[in-house]
């Protein structure tokens, strides 16, 4: 079953090994567990619903519960330590478009907040019920999965928008199509829930962000029914896809999505190549990604994090035989290493592979083959497990992300890392932080840093430590020119640093168009903007 | 010097053979040339200024004449037939966003209409002052044309936005790089032109349509300035720059943009392929375009289009020869011709093209090697001069373009073709129509329609000669699920269609996000929504 208090299935245990401990401890100290609240104690919590009754709205306490959170840490501390704080009134599972229309116009009669849901992974505050007095109704789309309709000759697929990563790849495969949208969150976050938040795969070098996927639908909005058309290019105005990508619940609910399919590759690899230094990797990542191969990936981790994932990747002896060739070839204690993938047909794949290890090769990188790359693929939704394993150690994980053109992407990663660094200091605290390319572009590349740290051990010490390390870590984003999110939105977190990059009049136009299709302001207030 | 009444400089005539004038005879009849009105007449018409006067304001009848049109038909009738209607009371050309700024206040001060301007090649009545007692200021952007700064490592430049194609892709060719768009307008439009209206350039499947070119700029609205920085993706709610592209005037005006731009290709090809009929043609395009191969171009005439341009060739007997052995390989009356282009590094470029003659094959694809593809190439802009040439043997050319998934582009292409024939025949004409797709997606295609037809000989006949062909081509559009332009943009001409596709509550939504940054809606009233 789900985990209502930490990330994924709780029958899936991924363990930290003694020496990945031992790494950790010698990096920020040892860790000291914390005892988790219970289920129960937490439930008692939820006080009495405010919602006026209606016959889709469920308003039983655990159920509330397990739709009052995202995956943020702020959330994470919220349910570990039981200080549960705000929580929906109730929560509607709707199964049709109509259900959601009589939901929205129960919720605009009654002066209700709604907040629409989808897997709930969002790591930004997305889906905290705002506090006050106005009842509030979380409306989780995951009943509407289904693939409605394929067509094969334009290549479009449309489904519920609530469908899950994983389902939504069966229905596909099953006619023997992909979308390739696979963001780290996959196996729990769904289709709508990537459209509202202009979310991004591993994959994006291939299949596109999940703008370019999302190629039409059908939005409820408390104003009316927006339809959105497919066509395969448009010069007719304003795109109004666009006002839908990224809104985050602002202006009403998906329903259903067209999304642009690719036949399953008939080949995928991961390739492992490491460089000496972050100087001669960035230049060929970049070199790379401007010569406009046929990839599916490119992931550049820095130093730190290279050396963080050959400590925990287990096989101690294999990893020390690795180490000692690539020390042969130059690759010491800075080397960086890059995963590169390629989908599609055989030979152009190859090519395309062949080609970027030529360019990898004059900034002295070493082609170790696919052995660190399908491990990695293997791992690719495990290792979110790593923030269970690590909690039950002490410790918590959280990451920070944004994107910057390429002239800013050596000085954005070291400035985060050091605010990182800067925040934690003030408690005494160590920050084993590192960071990776994880998208990258002609233009520039996405910058993902992940923190370690130890956990105080109460709620209000570790919301402290939590802010600090935010706010630091979000005004050198601001402060370097970058976004304050390449892929995981804006929600609560986050939206105190959106006016750096849209400017007053932005943040006004973003408003406006929301109060047009929202003029009551029901729809998950206060997210996105303050 | 630049036409006055008719396309581009008038140093450049491109006369139609004998051979032409023959083929058109024989299809719609012989056409009877007409008079051209005077351009000191025309002037005449002028009335005078109702502008309150401005040091950057030029209100001369022949300035106020040239920034009064477009080159939709229309345009061209009123201008040839000395009918002029409206025109703007004056004309700036500032050359700072500072003088953009001034310029905007000024009007809103004085509650004067604003028509922003570029080349002024718009084809959909973008640029028609509206009638009433309003005064109208055009703000012609043309001397806003420098790059500003090139960021060679994010390959990113930065023009004044009043800046033609040539001297754009001058300024960067003379750095080692190219924008790589080519509109068809290409020699008279300009950049903030081409993000105003969502232009798309011939080879958009290598460099991309201008949305994907438009990474940040400067906008001068009536309500402030809007500032657009560059970030290589973000997941930070609404794209703003989308708020742009398309606005077609309505918010403000661009002042600078930055655009992608790409390193100059090292090689560059366009070949010719011939298929035995429109079946088999369509087929074979739409798996190459599937293929995700790395193309610049790919351009599929229908059967009359390809007679057309075969006939007006020039080249008699080599045309002939090529017809012969065309013939022998399976390609006769129904044959139609496809040109692939490919742009960059060699190796790549030549394996892609290779690529996509192997996926012609299966289908009847005959490749004829470069000549055709080059001789296009050579003439891509001087083509647009046929209209002139037609025009002084007493015919109208018109286009009409939209874009739609696969299953509806051959009904799309027979509808507009169908509904033209038509809506002439209520004349005693016949139109000579024929189609290509200008550009392909793995979703579907554009569906390029050219109509030539008989002028009737006087401004009001033949005005209703153009809205009865115009209004049955956008009702076939509409009916068969096209969007109302892929290329060209809405303007006035297309307007009436806009809410098929956008919706009642899509309509209404543009307008609140334009009134929202033009409070007293003085930025091109009338265009795009009507």
């Amino acid at each position: 079953m789900r985990r209502w208090n930490g990330w994924g299935d709780d029958t899936i245990e991924f363990a930290l090994s003694a020496e990945a401990l031992a790494f950790l401890a010698q990096r920020i100290g040892a860790g000291t567990p914390v005892a988790d609240a219970d289920l129960a104690q937490v439930c008692a919590q939820i006080g009495g619903s405010r919602l006026p009754p209606q016959r889709l709205i469920d308003t039983s306490p655990e159920v509330r519960l397990r739709n009052a959170c995202g995956q943020s840490l702020p959330d994470w501390l919220r349910l570990r330590y039981g200080v549960i704080g705000t929580a929906p009134d109730g929560v509607a599972y709707p199964e049709s478009a109509q259900e959601v229309r009589e939901l929205l116009d129960h919720a605009q009669q009654y002066g209700v907040a709604v907040i629409p849901q989808g897997g709930g992974t969002s790591v930004a505050g997305h889906l905290t019920a705002p506090a006050g007095t106005r009842p509030v109704l979380a409306v989780n789309l995951t009943r509407m999965r289904q693939l409605r309709y394929l067509d094969t000759e334009s290549q479009l697929a449309t489904f519920g928008a609530g469908v899950f990563g994983p389902d939504l790849e069966a229905q596909l495969r099953a006619r023997g199509y992909t979308l390739g949208h696979f963001p780290q969150s996959f196996e729990y976050s769904t289709l709508g829930g990537w459209i509202a938040t202009r979310s991004s795969g591993q994959q994006s070098l291939r299949y596109g962000r999940i703008e370019q996927m999302f190629r039409g639908g059908t939005v409820e909005t408390p104003s009316g029914t927006l339809q959105l058309p497919t066509f395969p290019a448009s010069a007719a105005g304003t795109d109004l896809r666009e006002v839908v990508l990224g809104s985050e619940g602002r202006l009403g609910i998906l329903t259903e999505a067209t999304v642009r399919v690719a036949p399953l590759p008939e080949y995928e690899a991961f390739h492992a190549v490491f460089f000496p230094d972050w100087k001669a990797a960035e230049t060929a990542v970049r070199q790379i990604a401007q010569a406009c191969l046929p990839l599916s990936m490119l992931r550049l981790s820095n130093p730190l994090e290279t050396l963080t994932m050959l400590a925990l990747a287990g096989h101690r002896r294999l990893i020390a035989l690795l180490e000692k060739y690539l020390a042969l070839r130059g690759c010491r204690e800075q080397k960086c290493m890059l995963l590169i993938g390629v989908s599609g047909r055989r030979a152009p794949a190859r090519a395309a592979l062949r080609e970027a290890l030529l360019l990898a090769m004059p900034h002295g990188g070493v082609h170790v083959g696919r052995q660190m790359g399908d491990k990695w693929k293997q791992n690719r939704y495990r290792n979110v497990y790593l923030r269970n394993a690590a909690w039950s150690h002490g410790y918590a994980i959280d990451t920070v992300e944004t994107a910057v053109d390429w002239p800013r992407v050596e000085i954005m990663m070291r400035a985060v890392e050091r605010a990182a660094a800067v925040a934690l200091e003030q408690y005494g605290e160590r920050v084993h932080a590192y960071t990776h390319l994880s998208h990258l572009y002609a233009q520039g590349a996405s910058v993902y840093t992940t923190f370690v740290y130890r956990l105080a051990g109460n709620y209000e010490a570790d919301l402290a430590r939590w802010k600090s390390l935010k706010k630091a870590a979000s005004m050198a984003i601001v402060e370097n020119g970058g976004t304050i999110s390449h892929q995981h939105g804006v929600g609560s977190d986050h939206a105190p640093y959106l006016a750096a990059e849209k400017g007053a009049l932005g943040m006004s136009t973003m408003r406006a168009l929301f109060e047009h299709l929202d003029p009551q302001q029901i729809m998950n207030p206060g997210k996105l903007l303050p």
